[in-house]
């Protein structure tokens, strides 16, 4: 029996707190964990009171997860690295923009030995340029092995207990059970593959496919288009991660990570929802963040913007065409009815026994 | 040059009807074919004029697909042996419990080198028990080459010229740039992969799934459930035909006649539908096929059934727990609400490294 291992979670808003919940609870019954599980909470009064005061005495986080009661062996800790002290396992679930200054305040103050573990979807861009995946910059940074946990997940149904499965992409043999046994729970069902590139690069390019699907649903096309859409959108993803990150598996993309991930997003999801309304309204992407999501910036196009940056430099541009059209539809270089046309004549339609190797 | 190639459309519904469209206009201007492309009718009498007097009079089916023309090189045949008669290729799309008889009136009828290209969904019932695929009782009864096609094709869609893609599964590699030449339209963009079977059980099993996904929203059960239910279903219909039909390729779940139309199938189609108000009004499935489709049957519960006599045949329900779960809630055995827990402990949750076959 090896030593109980010491669990932290970097990060308290939604999706933290729903995976605290069952991570919580895991701890608390399984001898592989120490049963106490730091949380980092961002410092914020509410009402007159500490954040982690309420939830430390409550067990609810009142402002990002109201209504749930979280497991009492989950502790809010304000300050990183006291949460962090001494972890054998970081569970990092931020907004991707605070992962550089966060990891720079662990540095030096983490076990080498510890293995962490990313919640977070999108991409980081790089000074040079492209993209960087946000567990290459946190192993950069810290100097610890990492992997990932994507999947077909809203927060709020997972808090609610509804049945729904995930990926964890974890290249490390040993780690990938205490993973599984640390995230699964009877509603929520992990599947480990060692694939950790693929499985985190699907939870960003998915959300380019989403504003296609968007587009299709704003211009009335139909059912058949939107479906052929989300293929041409999931075959370039495979392409994609086979040009730039290669040595990933087909399979992989069978996973929550993948397709069922894909489908949410495509069918539900802001992307979708605002692509729609840039059809119909005619409106700027910029005008209808600020309408729709409070300002927020859409994740879609600014990855689409840092896929074509790539794309371009490789000259690549027209082996993608949805991933640039999407691209140039959001940056009005072309109107969002040229999207079909653009897919007309897709290499996935003219190369016979394309698919022959892979 | 080869001598051109004659070709006859056997069926004259809205699918038939949606695809003659094309093969017609293909036909015209293709050197590949005879102009003349002949379409069986059977003959109805509309408002005291003869169906196909009228066809080749407006070139419009009045009655299966009012509103567009046919090409004038499309000609329709009350007869099938004079329709079929010297066919290079015979393009198959009746509803499938008229191929044994159809088929009987051919024999003996067509050339040997004629090829069959089936656009039915569905599996055929043999007296044994299980599945049989239309295409080989084709292939039996005629001694004739299949190839089939299958793809997100809503037949009003196609007619309407909207894009979309299909798949065709053509194990003849000469035949192969044949059929995609006669389908192939600037809007309707064909893949052809040599892995028929897999193609022609993938748009039998889908309907199986769907039922699960309208299980899942009749139960109110939220995007990621869904999610997960659809890929599940999607991972049981690669097992299905490994097992019972082993040499497929995992890439042709990722053509359209895979992924793109069981996510259309999932989302939008009647067995998704009858399944979400079997659950919401308690009535069962042989009263709402009644009320919501004037008593026609139900794809899916019919292919649950088929799948699951092979399924206690090998002793392997509980390898497909989707599969099973849908047959037995159909059927009453269960409720709906154990679809789930019937997939909490799913073989693909279970199998660490379980694709590593594949």
């Amino acid at each position: 029996m090896s030593t109980p291992k010491k669990v932290c979670i970097v990060g308290s808003g939604n999706w933290g707190s729903a995976i605290a919940k069952i991570v919580g609870a895991n701890a608390k019954k399984s001898p592989t964990f120490v049963d106490r599980v730091t949380m980092y909470v961002y410092e914020e009064m509410i009402d007159g009171k500490k954040l982690t005061e309420i939830i430390n005495t409550t067990h609810e986080n009142v402002k990002y997860l109201p209504g749930h009661k979280l497991p009492e062996n989950v502790v809010a800790v304000p300050d990183l690295v006291e949460a962090a002290d001494d972890a054998d396992i970081l569970i990092f679930v931020v907004p991707h923009q605070f992962i550089p200054r966060l990891c720079q305040s662990l540095v030096g103050k983490v076990k080498p030995t510890c293995m962490g573990l990313s919640l977070i979807k999108g991409f980081d861009r790089p000074e040079g340029g492209g993209i960087d995946l946000i567990s290459n910059i946190i192993t950069r940074l810290l100097g610890i092995q990492m992997a990932v946990l994507m999947g077909a997940n809203l927060a709020g149904e997972v808090a609610d207990g509804n049945f729904c499965e995930t990926t964890i992409g974890c290249n490390d043999k040993a780690m990938a059970p205490v993973l599984k046994e640390l995230c699964q729970a009877d509603f929520f069902r992990v599947v480990v593959v060692d694939d950790r590139n693929t499985v985190e690069i699907c939870g960003a390019l998915k959300n380019i496919v989403a504003c296609a699907a968007g587009f299709t649903d704003g211009l009335g096309l139909g059912d058949n288009t939107k479906a052929a859409v989300i293929r041409l959108g999931l075959m370039e993803m495979i392409k994609f991660v086979d040009t730039f990150f290669p040595g990933s598996k087909l399979s992989t993309f069978f996973e929550s990570c993948g397709v069922a991930d894909l489908i949410t997003t495509c069918y539900g999801g802001r992307n979708r929802k605002v692509s729609e309304a840039f059809v119909k309204t005619g409106k700027s992407i910029v005008d209808l963040e600020a309408e729709m999501l409070n300002g927020q910036k859409l994740q879609g196009p600014i990855t689409a913007e840092e896929v074509n940056v790539m794309l371009k430099a490789k000259n690549m541009e027209d082996k993608f065409p949805l991933f640039t059209a999407v691209h140039k539809i959001c940056t009005g270089q072309i109107k969002p009815a040229l999207l079909v046309d653009s897919l007309k004549n897709h290499p996935e339609h003219i190369e016979l026994d394309h698919r022959s190797s892979l």
